[in-house]
């Protein structure tokens, strides 16, 4: 056993009998009846007040990680909700252990890349060698056969929309810098190297990703806020569920096919 | 098996190689950059729009769910977040399971009875009769020996700052109709019953199940605005840890203090 | 703050450079190599181990816990690892929350029943008196409409195999005492009383309820017993969906299906 | 939308009316009194029996990962069950989800190394060639700066002597061949390359990477063992806590340490 302990100190929240203090403001006159969610998440996770840009830009970036209709994570929600009505924060929680690397893989990716390549010397490069930096980057990828975070989609042919309309509203608030300009460079050499001109843009989880940089944000804590989004999509699902019930349906369906080919 | 099968139908969200749609309106040119994410919250509940005063308050009563410092759904996620730093997902969904009846059942409990006492024969009653009505409702629940949910605190004595904050906000925007007033005079019935004048007013979730009530937001879902607003605060208390870790901290206290008694 | 502080105490388990201890044993010369599973779950919730004719019926009592096929809760494991693959911890996790009153609810129930009643003056209680008993119990849920745990069974008709079988292997064990037998009391009394002669016998939750109180295992560990065995039956699937992925099929055609009405 | 469909097909398990057949087998007549859940552990992850050696074997290997004392899953566990007392499964889930890289993640490791090794062209390297080709793995994780999974320990030392008992039972049981060779050949290699004689053995998740070999248990699912072992602790660290909760005393240390520094 260790002979000293380190000291447990935490700067969340406290409380006592007559006032609640969060992130250092008063919860009652700071944030109650001030604060949106959105701006409210922005100061859990920075520590500190979004800007009136910044709260935009956020508040756009969780609303593309809220509701994506009837994914794996909604069908495992409403499931539990069957087995264990009791406890809503079960079904919740239950959908979003599916919010994993197959999902949310990719925004962490793409703001990890942009992390790791922009600090330190990264920090030095000139604006104008970036197109050169992002090629390196592709074929660095490409050599190692590792995915390219960020580009492309399997639905959402040839543009995922949401990319580009976030990096409008990232524009018109100030927030497209280096990340941005090179994510979308790395767009543009994938497409040059892989020879698919114009089909391989920016998706939503490479503008998520490029965002989140500009902000600062650790690329480790990019899947929270797709945990922060999903997490009132489920809220969502749930509520329709308690409506119209689709999880026993699921079920009953599913066992009948799977067993169908049993002898008895 | 069943001959017949029921269709799935949901109209949560959907899209196309295009667009994408959620809750009947266009993800891009309708939500992003225009609602914030309490309002989205909102849309996914309620399945329309909040009004401006709708989304002050149902912002207001989310922000009051977001951080309570260090609970136990605070430590369990960090120690989760040790063990499985692969996983964010997994960190916060552990502190969610926490979110069960000690914690967040006053609130679900306070919306039930007003909801179910407004509801039906209850909505005739005439507002001079609400007093009777609470008087009535405290007098079952003693009897019953069940507890009246939504009155008085164990720390924030004799009143908890977050109700008087959540019905004033309520009140300027026009959302402070019976319900409210029913939760009042529950606790003023408490106060007179039980000879505790001053000392049961309404506290933080007696206020959240009055505004749900008021905003026709049904008893079972009050235990996901707490979710909502819970995520959030997780995924803020899993970026204290990755600057600060606590958890091995309190793990290795924990276990030494445990075992110390073992006699080898 | 209070000045004083409860010590915190485990016999669960420790450890140091050399030794391993379990409850009390030595984990390498007591335990491994020598108890099988269902006995280490039997010394983990009784704190002792069991006798030979205990196992027998312990791991009997399990085995009926493990699998049930293509449940919700396996469905929900199966859509959580695919999109979590990186955390089969989560997967499991996710299926076993569906694990809820709708599910587990009436083996607790069962023994709660039994438990109760065969508690303080109940002990007092002659083998005689117990079909009466079993009958004041049918009449007083009756009147307060709550259901009857452990009877009947929607699929398993007239009988439910599971039940008959965990009685005769509780029997040949030396297991079969009052509360199994008032828990035959009651199916009896409930087809009197609501005249379905043959209709309700004991069913697979009633008997687990039965032979827990055999054990004087508490109620409220019941569902305990249920999240090992299915926690077994998880990874099972899991296995399975490694070989052959049902998860993506049954995503695609929930969300078609459940999109199709939509008109862009 | 495809216009095909895969058949959704399991083999897990399925019933009728008066039936329950789990793997092939009928679950009153050949598992329930006869099958221990260990064994039924293995039919569920091998789909075969185990034979009366491997039984013994792996009830061992899953009697390893039960009960680590007052471990952070345990306390994650206790904290989730004072907050939501009436969801047991949310509890275990909870703490479950600690089963990550961190804890986990050797076991794994050890496994997949064997396996790829000995896969393939490695199949035909002759045992005399084991040592030899340990030497270049540890070369080539040591080149790579890749840990070197399931030799040493952090606090058995020099020896956790859970691996020798495992081989132990293992060699009687004759499952003692080339994975578990040539894991002791890496640790051996590992010694001398690192120049640490003696102090770097097999450790217990080594020991369970190399039976799991044995067996032929895909790496992917050695995660799967962990969690049903540790879902057993878990339930056994939920009954200590409904006699003696820790979670209160634990949580109210940690929250008023942390704030103690706020000056209000």
């Amino acid at each position: 056993m260790r002979a000293e302990r380190k000291p447990l100190r935490s700067d969340m929240g406290c409380s006592d009998t007559t006032r609640i203090r969060v992130q250092g403001l008063d919860l009652m006159q700071d944030i109650m009846g001030k604060l949106n969610l959105g701006d409210f998440a922005f100061l859990e996770i920075k520590r500190r007040l979004p800007t009136p840009d910044e709260s935009v830009v956020f508040n756009a970036m969780l609303a593309t990680l809220v509701e994506h209709g009837m994914t794996p994570m909604a069908i495992a929600t409403r499931l539990t909700y069957l087995g264990a009505p009791e406890s809503l924060q079960g079904a919740v929680a239950s959908g979003l252990l599916g919010m994993g690397t197959t999902f949310a893989g990719t925004a962490e990716g793409s703001a990890r890349l942009l992390q790791e390549v922009l600090a330190g010397e990264g920090a030095q490069v000139p604006d104008d060698q970036l197109p050169a930096m992002a090629e390196s980057i592709v074929r660095r990828l490409r050599e190692t056969r590792q995915p390219i975070p960020g580009i492309g989609h399997n639905l959402h042919k040839p543009v995922d929309p949401r990319a580009p309309r976030l990096f409008e509203i990232a524009a018109k608030h100030g927030l497209s810098g280096r990340p941005v300009r090179l994510m979308n460079e790395v767009a543009a050499a994938a497409e040059r190297i892989l020879d698919k001109p114009g089909l391989l843009p920016v998706n939503a989880t490479g503008a998520l990703g490029a965002l989140a940089t500009e902000m600062e944000i650790p690329w480790r804590l990019c899947r929270g806020l797709a945990v922060i989004g999903r997490a009132i999509g489920l809220v969502g699902h749930s509520a329709e569920e308690l409506e119209n019930t689709l999880a026993r349906e699921i079920w009953e369906r599913t066992e009948a096919e799977a067993s169908a080919h049993v002898q008895w």
